[in-house]
């Protein structure tokens, strides 16, 4: 089979690790074989370590606007604006997401105000996906609140779109530690190996369709027009049938 | 505006209410409008009351061939494997959805073993939804796990794939229960409203982009090739840098 | 050190697996393990396999009232009533407890309007746990829903209530599988083994403090008080200060 | 009926708001309700505005000895340390808690390896609880998470531990805004003012218990004793049976 070439997409991958140096961090390391797969199919890929930035707290564009000294958001907003395809990439600490994870979800949500010229969401016509190491448990739970985060902002979810690595329930070693007489952790794994094949080329496969139709049609989703009181064929149904 | 038609597209909504009439469930009331928007474009909306039948516990296609004496499964099955669109509705109770949905999940999983024609899971080419009703919380948490379950078995996610209604905290009257001088429950309710018409469009233009490209690019997704070894670009990430 | 003898006390392991012989389900053996313990040290352990049983749809006591032709869990309940530790154990498909562990939790759900001789609900003076078992991914998440409902009901939830086995993630054997030249799966799991004698014991010591104390004071959760409008010292806070 | 006093007991309260102005935090203002019940049966009650202290990324005890410049955790935790109770409030967003919780959250893991003086965990013989407000959906959800973390950190999880308040689905104002011709908002909500009552009584009520009981006992729990093997009647069980 030949591989598709997607040069015209830009991917933006979030690294929410907890640790300040990036080459240290497990689920960079799986980030890294999603930014093989795009890179190797043309797509432009950004890399962006979260905790190496100061993104402030808060739900408001620019936090510096309401209060706080300092706010990175700002300036790290038009890579996330620029990119096709946006990955959020989170270890896991008793079995969720990282602090670091949450704050750039709250930044993001702190956008949804924006539209984009259809007058829908900023986030149409873009697709997201999730990537999750931890040694114990809890990717399928993450993969729900991250995904469900991004639908929910108005991107597009391919199937599959989420992968990790788990070892055996208890502390171990984490996804890419090295070690002495074999593969690094989770090399061997195939469903790991797949599932991040996978995510990947679904992620590419649908911002694709999206790009070639112009995103999706705004009947029904045009901002505007639902702030204006345009109903797009909606009527409220019959009640409830009485129980007396 | 014009609305677009969609007449090919055929949509199956699964209420997986706990009551046995479906005309006392308030969640039914909630996919009334999903029908309702979706019959007016010209989608072939199908009903199934999932309560209403002997759906066996159990993870393979026919529980009748592992020791259970009666299956209703697989004679439901051909209606969700003619349906573009999957939309899963559920009542809350303690804040999650109702042991007829997650029956429902099960037996969707159950299926998840089966390729389409261009070895592909059977569920890529469907675009997938949640409808959520209770009187306090929880339409969030159960949409992060439904929409979940549903791209993880192959589907597409629209953007706002979901919708609900909860009335303020605590115990309360439900979704399109009878007022005496006012509109039934909810029904006086902008979001609940706009983002039941939001959903129904975004399905229905994701099932038609998804139609009309023939369903998503094979490569990455071929499940016999990925049996085969097939590795679509895949390489070993770099290990994490030792930390000593 | 001399283990404490609980003879006095009662508990009831709630196995919501799907198999329907119980001697197949990986989740039970977990469950042998707490039985074991408990046992041991002298409590009378009550053991129900949910799947055997005819729990109906519903959240009514008994649902033969509510249109349903036959329901089990009326002769069931006095066993949940009887016990001083209650323990739901579940298997996990697509990262959740089955359906029908979420049948027994609307069931119990479905009790919570019965009070205790002082007032309190009836759940009151009851601990409660978690045992899960799956062969990659969720021990985290379905505890946090299982312990999450038992709190919400009245029980005490001990430190570390739960305990699981999850293996590597991606398909595999299950807990409690046999294998030729090793011990069963997950037997040598020192997390497993540890959170599981944890857990037992943590129930048995919460479970006779509670008793020893005669449950805890009504100051505050009398019920019958609170519907007379008992505010047992509340009072309501100042506004949240102008932003203007 | 005379209230109980509980003078020696010593809670902590820890907003979690992401509003640097403690005065401007909805959460907050649920969290004094529970301040006035504490207060006024004697115990003495610290509150912590987390936002306001720089508490740095990781899951150490100390991130300065792991390259963070700054780091406030160190001088916080005698206050988590000097606590019987420990209360989690914080906001919504996209229906999760705030990044200022899970990063607290991830800071009191990180302090886990430390054994009280009966080798137990240090988070022994303390009880948790949550309070969380937004303005539409996610109560049940976030209290899953926030409970599990603090019972399974080693705290004792009381009857019926967490209150909030959500108003009917959509945008809308926040637990205590303001009012022109009303109360602010949610104070008139029975439900949350029950829940906020009942959560109070039912921590001081157990902290009092466990306090004066002198703890859990060790049997089963001291870490020192399962770090040297012992296994405090563990029995492996039997294997599944075959399927063959």
């Amino acid at each position: 089979m030949d591989a598709p070439r997607y040069d015209s997409l830009t991917a933006l991958l979030v690294n929410c690790s907890l640790s300040p140096q990036e080459e240290q961090s497990h689920t960079g390391r799986l980030l890294d074989v999603v930014d093989h797969l795009m890179s190797g199919a043309g797509v432009s890929v950004d890399r962006l370590h979260a905790v190496s930035h100061d993104i402030a707290p808060g739900v408001q564009p620019d936090m510096r606007e309401h209060g706080i000294a300092t706010d990175d958001w700002p300036s790290l907003w038009p890579r996330v604006e620029a990119a096709d395809i946006v990955v959020l990439g989170t270890p896991l600490w008793l079995g969720e997401e990282s602090s670091v994870c949450r704050r750039v979800i709250e930044r993001l949500y702190a956008m949804s105000g924006l539209l984009n010229d259809a007058g829908q969401s900023i986030y149409y016509g873009k697709v997201g996906g999730a990537v999750i190491t931890g040694n114990e448990d809890g990717v399928k739970h993450t993969s729900m609140s991250l995904l469900f985060s991004l639908q929910h902002l108005g991107m597009v979810i391919p199937p599959q779109a989420d992968c990790g690595w788990l070892g055996e329930i208890g502390p171990g070693p984490s996804y890419a530690d090295p070690r002495e007489d074999a593969d690094p952790v989770g090399f061997d794994n195939d469903f790991t190996r797949r599932n991040a094949t996978i995510m990947s080329w679904n992620l590419m496969h649908t911002a694709h369709l999206l790009r070639e139709a112009g995103g999706l049609p705004t009947y029904g989703n045009d901002r505007n027009a639902l702030g204006d009181g345009e109903l797009f064929g909606y009527a409220a149904p019959r009640p409830v049938a009485g129980q007396g």
